[in-house]
């Protein structure tokens, strides 16, 4: 095998990534506008409601992998639209905790179950061994680009730690 | 295999989907910032200098999966820092077509050896069958997805022309 063809695979490789991105988030998109909320808040409900109370900004940022920053200003925009509230930590005062209001609660619940619906629906055909495979595949892609991202850290640590928020977030919202 | 673990895996997919491509786009921002240049600018960039000629905004939309509109911002603030012009087309005035300019094409060059660089070193001991795998797998997975898109379409025709598209450019730009 040549040295460019191999290049070649790595560039479509990427491009794939990019693409099978950008089709989900329009599959959930249209999903979610359909029960009046943007993939993103949905993302930001779904991480407030699920990831290990208390659930503050920076947590939601990390699972978003996204700046606290821009998470702040998505959170700002909901807790004015009524979808989430910001309470104080009785612990620590300085801390603010994010928690789903009623609102939130009722555009949570049918949202999530459309979301399930429609993702059964787009992968029912693809086979149990593919989808595993290609979840298996993703985790070392995962790992190679910790690595670049993280000269010197524990990649395989912070996967794991990964892996294991994501399946615990799922377990209870799946319930 | 009950019903909750199938759907565990469609959602730790997405989950992957989602991970794999934020971590991607982070490799490739730290790459593009050190050239100067935006992940998106570069793009933007590639797609002008690579996609049959002649490229008009539209072209450079559809192969990014953005919205005319939003491409057209970003061509408009590449065009005021002197990376890109706009050209009347000779045989149709209404018709505006993209180039880089000599700028554009300085820009361009050191940002696709660093980019080629970082790819290669983040994805060398990654096997060829797994690359090919993941590679086949995405292909399998964006064709469920556009066919959820677009019902009714061919989605089959869709997806080789997409791919068509994808290896000219990358064939151009390898070279």
């Amino acid at each position: 095998m040549v040295n460019s063809e191999l290049e070649n695979l790595d560039w479509r490789l990427l491009r794939m990534v990019y693409q099978t991105y950008t089709r989900v988030k329009s599959c959930l998109d249209q999903v979610f506008a359909e029960q009046g909320l943007t993939s993103e808040q949905y993302q930001v409900l779904a991480a407030t409601k699920y990831l290990d109370a208390p659930v503050r900004i920076t947590d939601i940022a990390r699972w978003l992998e996204r700046s606290t920053n821009s998470v702040s200003m998505i959170v700002d925009r909901m807790v004015k639209t009524g979808l989430l509230k910001r309470v104080r930590d009785r612990g620590d005062r300085r801390v603010v905790n994010v928690f789903l209001t009623n609102k939130g609660e009722k555009a949570f619940k049918p949202a999530t179950i459309a979301a399930r619906k429609s993702v059964q629906q787009i992968f029912v055909s693809l086979s149990y061994e593919d989808k595993h495979t290609f979840v298996s595949l993703s985790k070392m892609i995962n790992y190679k680009l910790l690595k670049y991202l993280n000269p010197g850290a524990d990649t395989e640590v912070m996967l794991k730690n990964d892996i294991k928020r994501s399946d615990n977030l799922m377990k209870r919202w799946l319930k």
